[in-house]
């Protein structure tokens, strides 16, 4: 038994439905029974966002879901067709018919379970079933959609109920060691671990929707991603690499410039004030990241860094946490970017940071900040070296084509 | 209590849809709880049904009803979306949830049951479900739809099951005495009884789907049919019209020229003959109508007709059953119309069959055949007379603007 997974621009049209009905017949002929699942035809999921949104300025969550998940049932109903012709024993098979429960939460629910029982008895009489991705039924009975990227999740999860593998089919080949649109030399990797894989998520989101390695990872589902238009091998996606890979210190590096630096100069020496904004922007759901402290004639001055997206709630509380004090001053810098080299192999190799470090350092690329964990090394930089220091990576730690 | 339903064209855009939706609120202001069916979008269905037919040239029937079901869905999650805009409390809602359960024959399937409890249940925290019409489940659980025009059917039996009125929104205002295309000073009909809407289904079909007059008769439903865009009053279809209202003979006429008439020349003189063809033709599912025989030189000349889409059909029956005899010919004439008067009132008025053929016979209609029921004449003409016969039958059982 297998998993397989089909991206909206992979059914993007009729032709493209019967190219994949006939990729999914040669697997059946291998003796197979699968399980596939679709996204929403191209740019559907779009076109009914934009209706919903030409019928209401703020659309009801729950109708929003209700008019999504139709989506995916075109898609799978006309893959079930297309398969039908060819002669395959296959049907479609929605949220509700598979039982597909999730939490409560409308455009970000998680899958709680699924009746494999019912599963397993409709592919008793037949080689597949073709399911629709991104979407549930919460304990209300309410359709509810598991927000962008949920179809890997839905795909993930089914494997982790059934035991078996899971295949992710996109218009991306498989994981690079970095953005190949940032660094032309970039290479595919064969393998990747899930932690590895977890910590890229900024550079995996492309491929493979980082929940759903969660949920590989904590059931133990071998992933494979790979094109749904060409043959070439794509990338795997394992608990640990086999044995005879040679383990590289750094397996990928990405960037991310969703990033922005907020600097507080003369902050109040005090740690009152120190704690009370750290402990205000935790209660606003705002994640901090790189601080640092430098002391100055009795003063500090905090530097730190936070998702761009959090920046005006950032700066608000800020202005309103520190208002009892004087004499500080708060400046925001959106023009940056963090930079990160990502390997389980670091946990073993010394000296990683010190070669990063270097590789920027040779490049003259500014360091705003750094950030360390077990497998992955982050340096904040101005936005535009961005590229070079990718490319600084890259040749470093042997990422590159002829690595 | 009241069900309403709102075709494709009611529902084509948002813009109608947030007109629907303001229509609806009226309703729940003046106290009421409503369950509102839908169909899909204008022609979404259409594109649907196109869609499938670039996958797939004889689409798996399962798979069909599958892809058209959600365009009622579609539509029904947008019009809930507008109307929780407008401050009404609303819910959309498909067959799964409903428990709509259906027949097995996919494309054409009977509405079986729905859950009254759930329904009712729904309603007590909301004033309007919006439930997607034209669909059900069958016993296996699959989507099945219902045929075209479907979701007449689908209100009516939620309004039968609530024991409730139920009004039919179009962009038809109402039931006229006759085609107003094919006679200009046709009248539209404050009320009509169920018996003459299925006679005159061939004019109501545009208006009223058959089936659900049918339900609506047997479970005494109140039926209302109005034009979704005007004010105008609409058609009320009764069991039997109000006290006050006077009889009419005749309550409207209509033409159908779906028909054939075939001729079999030279008969052979054996009732074995006819009685092989007949059953030969009920055998084949094919309706006969206005059979005539004419005696000559010991041999019959027979004349019948069917619906012209059995037309290939019936000739190969002909002439397959009548291969054992000889001598004689066979031809058709789709060149023909049948043109029908309708009334309850025929039943206590006599003379009506003779003021039919009078009306046809000063304008030289040409009469091909005949039939009658109790509450219907009808005769076969020429089409180019269809027109020219309707007039003449308006104006005489006075059914016109000034009637």
């Amino acid at each position: 038994m297998l998993v397989q997974k089909y991206g909206g621009s992979s059914v993007a049209t009729p032709e493209k439905i019967r190219y994949v009905a006939g990729k999914i017949k040669g697997r059946v002929e291998e003796g197979k029974k699968l399980v596939v699942v679709v996204s929403a035809m191209g740019k559907s999921t779009n076109a009914l966002i934009a209706l919903g949104g030409e019928v209401s300025s703020s659309p009801s969550p729950r109708e929003m879901d209700m008019l999504l998940s139709t989506g995916e049932q075109v898609s799978s109903a006309l893959l079930a067709m297309a398969l039908d012709d060819l002669g395959v024993a296959a049907m479609s098979c929605n949220a509700f018919q598979l039982e597909m429960t999730t939490t409560g939460s409308f455009s970000n629910a998680r899958i709680v379970d699924m009746n494999l029982g019912k599963l397993r008895g409709l592919l008793e009489f037949r080689d597949v079933l073709v399911v629709t991705g991104f979407q549930g039924i919460n304990p209300e009975g309410d359709v509810t959609t598991l927000g962008r990227g949920g179809s890997d999740t839905s795909a993930v999860a089914i494997a982790a109920k059934c035991g078996c593998p899971c295949e992710i089919y996109s218009d991306v080949d498989g994981i690079y060691t970095c953005d190949p649109h940032a660094v032309k030399n970039a290479r595919k990797l064969e393998y990747i671990t899930f932690d590895e894989m977890l910590e890229l998520s900024s550079l995996g989101a492309k491929v493979l929707h980082s929940r759903a390695v969660e949920i590989a990872k904590k059931y133990s589902v071998r992933l494979y991603c790979a094109s749904t238009f060409s043959d070439e091998r794509g990338t795997n996606v394992v608990n640990t690499l086999p044995e005879w890979l040679e383990q590289p210190v750094v397996t990928g590096v990405t960037a991310d410039s969703n990033q922005m630096r907020v600097n507080i100069a003369r902050m109040p020496g005090s740690m009152e004030a120190m704690s009370a904004l750290f402990r205000e922007l935790a209660d606003r759901g705002v994640n901090v990241d790189m601080i640092s402290t430098v002391n100055e004639n009795g003063y500090s001055h905090l530097t730190f860094t936070v998702v761009d997206a959090g920046g005006k709630t950032v700066l608000e509380t800020v202005k309103s946490t520190l208002a009892p004090w004087e004499g500080w001053a708060v400046a925001e810098d959106r023009n940056v970017s963090k930079v990160s080299a990502v390997g389980v192999g670091m946990k073993s190799a010394p000296g990683v940071a010190a070669r990063f470090f270097t590789a920027l350092g040779r490049k003259d690329v500014r360091m705003l900040g750094t950030t360390t964990s077990e497998i992955k090394i982050s340096a904040l930089v101005p936005r535009e070296q961005e590229g070079e220091a990718l490319q600084a990576l890259v040749d470093e730690f042997g990422l590159g084509d002829r690595g």
